[in-house]
């Protein structure tokens, strides 16, 4: 299933699923995309909707370089245990928004991300009971400020500023998400980014042992695992898409204030 | 007036004010401990309700840093702009409550703060205007794990976790908040920090202006504005109170997990 919340024509917010046209529950990458969203005994097709976030979450803990290859990208080595960061719920985007950027940044990247939505509040879960508490695998763009990014010791200006977290458009069971996955992302129709789920380092039940260690999540925060390599700036007027195989495609474009 | 959050004998959560037992709105560092509790024409002894945090964040803005006395005791330079960082809303702690600190951590300790309770949405606030976004000043304690701060990259496990934000008791105006209030932190009755406002090397105005740069606010978000130097280790049992002029006395007691 994979369930989306949406607002219809008369601004009620509703959760229903997105299945292809012929009423099979999307397995592979076209959430997102075409098909139809059914929702109390109704069908509504998504151009005529709002998608909203699958969730309102309460913090979004990310975690930095989780594939080797971006930790290179960057520069930076493997850490040996998950690095963590925080997003604030202001930085949540939906999809197919037109987000507005931060003014007068050299650089603000892209970053393809495996989302995971938590399903209820948790904390200290042991890793081997940690799928448990996973509501589904959403997309995400963890968009980076590159030039405050590399100057602050924690990176708020450079990764918490609003709409710095597009997230969406469903909230897929993982039960149909393979395990070596495809991550990829497209900038302008041309693919950026590619990857498969296989390359995380910290997969995704040590990441919620870990951080669940430390602090409490609540139903609807967010996971992001990081991003895979590839990341590149973007500019004015550019349309981004996130496509992980077995959840969905994630849409939006981006102004950049000069 | 100081504004009080509680919740009466019935269960039902109040908004009143906390005066001297003589009725006038205290002025000086007085609630939080004695006078009485006036809300919903009803008196309340502060004894018989649960006091709750002044608001419920979405996001805890954190400065570090920002009294040059303190940043010498960590053996750091004073930032060249307000170091940010996050705590999320599962960091809020209540005035008078027990808080568990993380188990297995060899320093946790306690960091007096001034915080900022935001009143409305705001973004892009000039620092003229900045104190009319403001719905008032607490107290909070910035509990400090350095066993991880001083290793991680962003301080995620070193101050976002459980607890870390003890917050309270009221929301006091501003104006009856003096420019030079002294800011105290006792641990089990001995005063252990002390500083005033005038040392903030970021004020108030400053702080809103360089966040809503960057981020929204939202009504009820926090500012902690950065602690003075003193901070210190807190062990099983202690009993903390942090106390600042114009604004009242916060207490809790820690228990650490072995």
């Amino acid at each position: 299933m994979k369930q989306v919340r949406f607002r219809d024509q008369a601004g009620t917010v509703r959760t229903g699923g997105w299945v292809d046209e012929d009423g099979t529950p999307a397995d592979t990458a076209t959430a997102g995309q075409g098909g139809e969203i059914r929702a109390a005994g109704r069908r509504y097709s998504p151009e005529d909707v709002t998608v909203l976030p699958p969730s309102e979450p309460s913090k979004i803990v990310c975690v930095g370089r989780n594939y080797a290859a971006h930790a290179d990208e960057r520069g930076e080595d493997v850490p040996d245990r998950p690095l963590l960061f925080l997003k604030g719920p202001n930085a949540v985007a939906s999809h197919e928004s037109e987000i507005s950027l931060l003014a007068g940044k050299d650089r603000q990247e892209y970053e393809a991300e495996l989302a995971v939505v938590i399903g209820e509040q948790c904390r200290h879960v042991d890793e081997s009971d940690a799928m448990a508490v996973v509501d589904g695998f959403t997309c995400m763009v963890d968009i980076s400020n590159r030039d405050d990014q590399d100057r602050e010791t924690n990176w708020i200006r450079g990764k918490a500023f609003d709409n710095a977290a597009p997230l969406g458009p469903v909230c897929a069971d993982p039960e149909h998400v393979p395990d070596d996955a495809t991550v990829e992302l497209y900038c302008n129709g041309e693919r950026k980014q590619s990857s498969t789920l296989e390359h995380l380092i910290f997969p995704v039940p040590e990441l919620i042992a870990e951080i669940t260690t430390y602090m409490t999540l609540e139903p609807g925060d967010v996971i992001a695992t990081g991003t895979p390599e590839g990341v590149g700036p973007l500019s004015d007027g550019d349309s981004v898409r996130v496509q992980i195989e077995g959840v969905g495609k994630l849409t939006h474009t981006v102004t950049v204030p000069e």
